[in-house]
């Protein structure tokens, strides 16, 4: 039995605690300080409503300043849930309360620009640790499709666990050994992270053809283009690891491919693009549909798309190659009409390479 | 202008005809003798019920006994839209009228099972073809996400042609000048033909999870382990592709993990693939609740399972990368429960390339 720590209550978070109590440890859920409510109701009634379950016993259950408590214990792993404006925040607590640090686990997704250069949050969270004292973090990545509600429902969700170094990767997929979530190891750290954050920005690309189906009548569906799009999608993403430095491996398996569909099938990414189908822009959609809502393919696309397109500017990244992110990020930073240009979409690689 | 005659009235050769006739031609759809009372409808109505549609203005319909005055005519492609059984027939029809074939262009998907081997249609009717003394047949292969009523309704849609040679291919792909269909140029025939059978097959055992968590109430769905079988199934359609001599930028495009995507979006394979989930098995369901219907992956498992299980037998096809596919031809075949071994899919291939 390994004594375990989830710091974020919201709806993964929470769920993520299921896999760890069925594989027999103990656990301790700790809300920040915007889950106060959730994290009262789940210790009175054990429901949780963000996952519209009951989550199971034995999870030891904490508010916020309890923290330091929790992590005064021998922790064999610290997994974050918190969103990914709470990295820093994060760092700050886990700095102030350790001096030195257990594998981390980071639940978290986003993508953070720089100067120009694109960086994954276990690369980010790294250094900013690192300048806190605490050096040599180990800091793996979850990719992969695994809805939250389902996974606190014990769907089978098979995942990838993405660290550096093959010891800690094992040690920690190790922990696991439940009947329904299944693990696959990876050490692809920046291709998992790639991945889990470009598939929201792309789920809104793979909504739009949807809705813009639905100004015509709904008499006949559009999956014809929502499936050309899911496949310049992968086109893109794939095209984008590779040159960040990930395997493209990633994307055609789960953290790539099976997490877009997924991403696809429900949630606010893929609403988001229903939305801008139907003629509207981002910015009324988000102050009157979706009101309080947060989209994480549009932050995304707001905190980075500025530097893809400067990248693209420079000649760092191909435009060609990314046809549809680029009129995607236009159309949010813009808040102008999105549109998908058929024509933009680049050749078959078969017979490219043939000529 | 160009003349153009399409074979078979079914779904996808009437849709067809959208296309075709927006970018100009003389259409002639020649009605097989299975579409005499769908012909007969078109011709007087405009309306084709198995794609709920009016057909444009403009399209010349024929009864079968028509179809040797259709093919005197200086014809400049021939689309076959028969079905996987019919390719026989049209071979023999072909044959009877005609001394020099115009190029072909094959709607109709399916493979063949031949002493060991698996064939693909435009390889089978050419061999067909040239015993019949129609030498050199030109047959190209169409894949991609492309449903018929999306298509007769003129939704967006993206499609690959494949032939073998690029002259045909430019002048076939330059028959179509339309706002709606899009088409990528491809060599690889033998790819788009493999990915435009396989993934019938493969969408059924998408649908299982739907299936299996309807059993248990259907208050949380099951999309977590459906997207990790669809990410099995690009594997296992990428190492079945490649054996077979196709090229895996097929696989990764629109005639692979976009038409699946179309594919496990609604239709008859997934529908199957929810009945086996709900634990019953493909007799049963073929004899109840899906009487009297055609599920094309299941057509294919019957034909060409036992030959793949055969090959893996023998060593040729090794069964560790293709887990789901003797599993999903052992459940059709023998008619037994289906079930997902999730231990039996293999790690990720970035970290078996790594050791």
């Amino acid at each position: 039995m390994a004594t375990i720590a989830v710091l974020g209550a919201g709806a993964m978070g929470s769920a993520f605690c299921v896999p760890l109590v069925d594989s027999g440890h103990e656990v301790h859920l700790i809300g920040t300080h915007l889950d106060r409510l959730l994290i009262e109701e789940v210790a009175s009634t054990g429901y949780h409503p963000k996952i519209d379950s009951r989550l199971p016993e034995g999870i030891f259950t904490h508010t916020i300043d309890k923290l330091s408590n929790v992590l005064r214990l021998q922790l064999d792993l610290v997994v974050l849930g918190v969103s990914s404006a709470g990295v820093d925040w994060a760092v700050k607590k886990l700095s102030e309360a350790l001096t030195r640090l257990p594998p981390l686990l980071l639940l978290t997704k986003g993508l953070r620009a720089d100067e120009g250069i694109i960086r994954t949050l276990p690369g980010y969270m790294a250094e900013s640790l690192a300048r806190q004292g605490l050096d040599r973090a180990q800091i793996g990545a979850v990719g992969g499709p695994c809805i939250a509600s389902e996974l606190a429902a014990r769907r089978d969700s098979s995942v990838v666990f993405a660290y550096r170094e093959n010891g800690v990767l094992e040690k920690v997929s190790s922990l696991f050994d439940c009947s329904h979530y299944h693990i696959r190891e990876s050490t692809d750290v920046i291709g998992v992270e790639l991945c889990a954050a470009l598939k929201n920005f792309y789920a809104i690309a793979v909504g739009y053809p949807l809705g813009r189906a639905e100004t015509g009548g709904k008499r006949y569906n559009a999956f014809n283009p929502s499936a050309a799009v899911f496949s310049q999608a992968i086109s893109e993403m794939s095209y984008l690891v590779e040159h960040g430095g990930g395997s493209f491996h990633s994307v055609y398996g789960l953290p790539g491919l099976a997490d877009l569909y997924v991403t696809c099938q429900a949630g606010r990414n893929s609403r988001l693009g229903r939305y801008l189908g139907r003629g509207l822009c981002y910015r009324e959609i988000m102050e009157a549909q979706m009101r309080d809502e947060t989209v994480e393919g549009a932050v995304l696309a707001a905190e980075v798309g500025p530097t893809i397109l400067a990248l693209c500017e420079e000649g760092a990244l191909d435009r060609g190659r990314i046809p549809l992110a680029v009129a995607l990020i236009r159309s949010i930073c813009d808040n102008s009409p999105f549109s998908i240009d058929w024509e933009s979409f680049p050749a078959c690689p078969t017979l490219q390479s043939s000529e």
